[in-house]
């Protein structure tokens, strides 16, 4: 096997090829990440998991800046910053982070600083009003919630700026796996709440980087 | 074929046999309703359609009060009403009212009259904010909503009392049928949140009836 | 019951609330489109059948601007178009064209003209190469497609804007009722493809206002 | 990422913010735990497992009251017991005991104390008979079956109280996962059973917790 | 196109080919049922709707004895009855009828008369408690329930015969098409329980057939 | 909208673009194939019911050959037959002939004659082994099967063709929607059998082509 | 807890209890095995896995006659057989036999001889055919397959006795979990395959002990 | 239990009964493999995991060529290459290419050698069109794609030749399991993908054994 890095993705997209880990034998996923070194001088990887880092051949792994809890790592130098008060990423629970992280890390790898604000689920409803008027600010938001995802919908009817919902699979019975949160974001009451995959914190990240750039 | 009808049901759990009308012939559907008027003197009819209201033989079907909205019918005289400030109902939508009717009608055949609060839904949360106080008076609220059902978590967040959703079928694409709403009361951040089957307006009055008996 | 009409929602998220009339009864639909007509001196309409669109009064459905492909109906006057060339709507197959319309329309109730193009799906890829250039100038895209939404992935790899997939119920077998375009659009292999419900035109203009709003 | 405790919850609702540690790194669940703590002199902490429970610090699991069977643990002193006649939890059989002993334990986290009765499974009928008495005398009683979760019928038809379902994961095949339980309590034929999601012994308690404060 | 009628398969199980009507075109339900007749004589034809019923021509329709409630006809003369003491058929409800009939008049159409019980539901357990021993004489009995299908499970701990759970389409919400019946049929904590295709009253038929002729 | 027909199609794939008209409304399915024709000379009109065969203006229906029963209509005249040993179309039951004929006139309208061999279903194995030898002469045998599918996997263990699994919608309960058959089809333990979409018999014929043509 | 073992089970149905002991702790498993055994001098532990076996305490594990490959174990003697020309099974594949032989055991646990044949998966039809003179002597055969099931179809027009699927989890991508199976074995073309939950080779056993003692 | 290998399979379809390790116990496995090298002189054995390769009779593990990545091996000798022209396997992913390997493999097995193509997927288009002319000039192409399996229609429409999907399960969230893919390959826009099981390289290469044998 050979790998094709689709190198010409910033000059399409503005958004270069990350390599995801999960699925990749530990050869495949180094080939793919030195591919996109070779091409653009860095490299995104994700959802590489503790014990997919921990496989890796220390040369390589010495030269990563590795999260678990994100479970992503960049290889090579991170950029400046060019933009930061343009998103915020915003979770409904403290097991939502994980996911909330891969965005921010993903957006900060791209230059874009965002604002994190966890623990605002609508259980008890003041959480999001005591920050509605700082995310209200923000022309993309980026909404990270699992369970039953009833944020998506309340933080739809209060928020202004383009919504980006990403199900978690947080949860347990019906709520497991994220099939609940994820239906909850496309069938929201709420106008124009948009979603990703579960889980998909990247995505979301990309997403929110077409916003900025168009 | 005969019919058993339940007789001693009201001395063991205190509801009477209602008679689901859908799926049954128009024969079947009166014969359940005689045996249950011979047993009470009194019979509730639930999911009787227009179509079927309209098929009944017109001696049986002038001694009914029909509600077309929430295909309920009541043969016999209404009881007295004994109770009237434990029970609210409560709305997201418009659509939502004719399951929330089935159980308005359900509660007052057995002489509990309930306050039914419309078009509270959380896309515009300044609504449900502004009846919270009406509502949070009540020991039993039953919450009617399709779409995402994300007014169950809203609601469970801020109202002390028995929660009762009842998740409609109002929606198209992932939230059709009400699988969507199902899993979000399911699911709910907010504790203790308990659930119906889909358009089952019936069954919430039934429960709320346990409740006052208790 | 009682309409709450959510007059406010205008000034929080700059979108006007619309009506969305199945699962309603021609007295609630008129109901609601009064009230919003009340509040804003106009009102959309949205999944309005030709059937529910006949059964309205007629001194009502006169006053309406109605479109029978995107069942969608206009009460009172247009507004002028302060943005035309912000938006764009590609559609796979001319089945998907009604819910195009839907979007279109939408748009176009706040202002917004966009560009309309039909029938680029993907069987005949040079259909989509022949319109890159036009797509690419556009900050947002609103891909309509349905059977298995390959055109949300290919368009992805393709186009820099926000993009905005709408599966669409076009389809039998595995791809009836929206699900395997839903689930193409979710898991697209294109970074940052965001997604509605299924058949909602609706929601994906929502949502470009929301960006363009930003 | 920062822990907002809802520590206004239990002026609301009545219950205070358990712990949900599931999905929870080791220092979340000791971060969400300690505020709970701070707030309120005591915390509950559930689906706390085995491996968890060993994972934290000596220093913090030494404070909990830690039950395996159920994986709840309660941090700070019980407080006393104020209720006792009021709610029973009754199991089908013996692998459903692990949930029963969720709501067990969370009802005499805010001092109630409830009688358990285990093994009643319908496929010997007279066991469920000869508590049928004993159970009857209870306002509220919890049920907590898996598998085809027939028990909720069958005692929806004799018991007067309310009436929580709680379906069990315990099964194989069609049963596996509690959906087939879930959809037997929802669908029950006895008027006014109602459910919370599969495994959830809290929410039902909450649950009971709401209809006795009411 | 032409019917390749199984002629043979008496000979090899005991049991004819029956024409299943829906799917077919009149002209094919016809051309196999004259194909069957010629054959031996007698022909049954199932899931023959009223409005399929109406459509055929007179000439054939005038040779068939047809129940529209079990939508079941028969061309040629009913054999002698050979068995009358073997099999009881038992429903939940009155609107799980007409699947049991269909399997009465299977079993008629091969000589073997049967016993239908209607409306034990467990609801009201006293019914079933009133013809158990009834149906403890029997060797087989057909069970038929829609909704939740607790029947099956309290039947299969009582009767010591061989039980065929028929689980019908009656219901509706998570109960509507059969699917929660079917799993807890499947997963019947009763043992032995066996389980035909939803609203199949012919197959369970045949397979109390099998039993019969072994 | 506009109509972007496909007229390389054939240079490419060799297979001219065919107008699925289920989804299009009478003028965009009138619209499609007229580009067609003007292209080709010829069209093929696939999923045209009945109903919208009545709607067509009289004036385009009279230029076509219309078969109600797989609902295809042709434009144009009929090609030479220049192959007409290479592909036989193969049904279990009666009821699926609709879709085998779907499959043998679009071969046809592509010039290739098939041996259409009706009512081999498995449950009489007799009918499927007095067939083999004829069936195991051809290259490609297209299997057109509902229910549960069973008719794949005893083809696939005894001829040696290219097999073509066509699941039909033929069916109720748990194989209502072809579902079942599908994952039958998918799911064979004899090895290569490979499968279309639910009633594609258009899909079929297609792949049969591609392979006559490599 | 209390064990609530249900002694009276053979009295009413012929069966005695068994212990289902996946779910159950070890001191669980245990406890209901002693109370079985009290009950009636011996007991059938089903679904007890090789870890489950290692884990019980060896003064009672030592008591046990175990089978790794069924799972299962007795506790005390075995029975004399007192039948032995009923009872068939027969398995599609060689992976198939771990089911297959937990109901070799629990037939054997009840004094019952079965017979059998493994291996006779239709993709080699011959297989099936050459022991289909075996198979069709007897009265009762159970049928255990995975993957697409095709052999309860084939099996069903071929033999005359009662049949019972056992569809087992044999399988991957659309046949893992064995949904694939169990709904060819519902949906089957042959007259009267009745059907056991996934892996259910206890209660294919237990439906031919009834059928047995009828 | 006793093998009953298929040694007429070549005869009568033209390609050896493989064996399917997963599932089987080591035993099982063993037997089987050396059954069909008793019957062929070779075998191929698939599924067949480093766990349960490393649990094997080193006698017997010795004697294969083992490829981890694919999971398949090979017992005896590999037959001589007799066609070297007419399979293509391209894959969208790097992930994909274990389950490419599995069909390369197979088809080295029976003589045949293939072009294995990787990393094309249509995130970056550009790689399947670099490829393009290569790949259509095979008569038969089999195509391996996870995710959303956009890759069967881009090349559906670009390539003539005999196409066969495979939907692989890699992916995560919706795409999870490789249900998503494989809806795309059935549902596909393009005329005439045809489709296997979800990672069922080994079907794949089987049909494109047929039709080079055809
Ligand atoms: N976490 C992620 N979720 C979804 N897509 C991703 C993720 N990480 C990388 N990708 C994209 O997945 C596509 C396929 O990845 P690969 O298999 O590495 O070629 C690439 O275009 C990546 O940009
Ligand atoms: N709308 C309803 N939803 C659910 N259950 C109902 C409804 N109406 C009546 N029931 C109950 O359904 C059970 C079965 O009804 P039946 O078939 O009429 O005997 C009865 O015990 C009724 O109390
Ligand atoms: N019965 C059918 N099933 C599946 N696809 C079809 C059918 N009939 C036509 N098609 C194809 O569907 C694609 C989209 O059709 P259209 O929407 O007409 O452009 C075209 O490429 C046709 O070749
Ligand atoms: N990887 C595979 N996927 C699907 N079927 C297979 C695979 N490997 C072998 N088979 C076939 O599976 C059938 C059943 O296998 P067995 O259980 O080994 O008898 C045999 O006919 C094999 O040809
Ligand atoms: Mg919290
Ligand atoms: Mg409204
Ligand atoms: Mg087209
Ligand atoms: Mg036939
Ligand atoms: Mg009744
Ligand atoms: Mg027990
Ligand atoms: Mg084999
Ligand atoms: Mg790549």
């Amino acid at each position: 096997w050979a790998i094709r890095h689709d190198d010409d993705r910033p000059r399409r997209i503005g958004i270069a090829e990350a390599v995801l880990c999960s699925g990749k034998t530990t050869e495949q996923a180094v080939a793919a990440a030195e591919a996109a070194f070779a091409a653009h001088g860095r490299c995104l990887m994700t959802r590489l998991s503790p014990e997919a880092f921990a496989a890796l051949p220390e040369a390589f792994s010495s030269r990563l800046d590795y999260d678990p809890l994100s479970r992503t790592a960049v290889l090579g130098a991170w950029p400046e910053i060019h933009d930061q008060g343009s998103v915020a990423v915003a979770t409904a629970g403290t097991a939502d982070v994980a996911v909330a992280l891969e965005a921010v890390r993903t957006l900060r790898f791209e230059g874009v600083a965002s604002d994190l604000v966890t623990d605002v689920g609508v259980a008890g409803l003041w959480r999001l009003l005591s920050v509605r008027d700082r995310l209200a600010d923000y022309p993309v938001v980026i909404l990270v919630a699992g369970m039953e995802g009833a944020l998506f919908s309340v933080a739809g009817g209060l928020l202004p700026g383009l919504l980006i919902a990403v199900p978690t699979s947080v949860g347990y019975g019906v709520t497991a796996a994220g099939k609940a949160a994820l239906t909850s974001a496309l069938g929201s009451c709420a106008p124009g709440v948009l979603t990703t995959n579960i889980d998909n914190g990247y995505g979301a990240a990309c997403a929110a980087l077409r916003a900025l750039n168009a």
